[in-house]
């Protein structure tokens, strides 16, 4: 089994609505000091047999076909890390109220 | 100036709708053997300042608030690295139709 990312960003030159939406809403927020947010997308594949430079390329051609706009979007595909660092937020109650 | 990459995912026993849409159409578009899609968000946060612990702990404290919902959806803070990696999809046309 084999597991990518795809992370799809709105290319620098296009307007990012939700982005700018998130930026304005930080300072209502008490949270200064945030110059720029970008909003894209993330997808977690999980693909049959081993990871090799043909499923990364399968994975590529789904990300142009599928994930992403190329028009207007950039993507990159990597494999995925098992990560240990993956929070539960909710775990994480470190006295943030 | 310090960069941050917020990654939010919905939780493995949550219903992931938009993922799961990915992957019914992934065969419809020619594309065999993958098991499991996620759908989840990628934010690109620039701060004023340095990094360390401070901002990164305040960039975790927007993630909690306003960019993930802790209930369902788990996430992630890292630093961005300057990704060389970054590929324009248009300027990648190594001859896929």
């Amino acid at each position: 089994m084999a597991r990518y990312v795809v992370d799809v960003m709105p290319k620098r030159e296009i307007l990012d609505p939700q982005g700018k939406a998130v930026l304005g809403a930080l300072p209502r927020l008490g949270f200064e000091g945030v110059s720029d947010v970008r909003q894209g997308k993330r997808f977690e594949i999980e693909v049959e047999g081993e990871d090799d430079d043909r499923q990364r390329e399968e994975v590529r051609r789904m990300a142009e076909t599928l994930l992403a706009n190329p028009v207007i979007e950039y993507f990159t595909v990597h494999a995925h890390e098992p990560s240990v660092e993956l929070v539960d937020a909710t775990a994480d109650d470190s006295g943030a109220s």
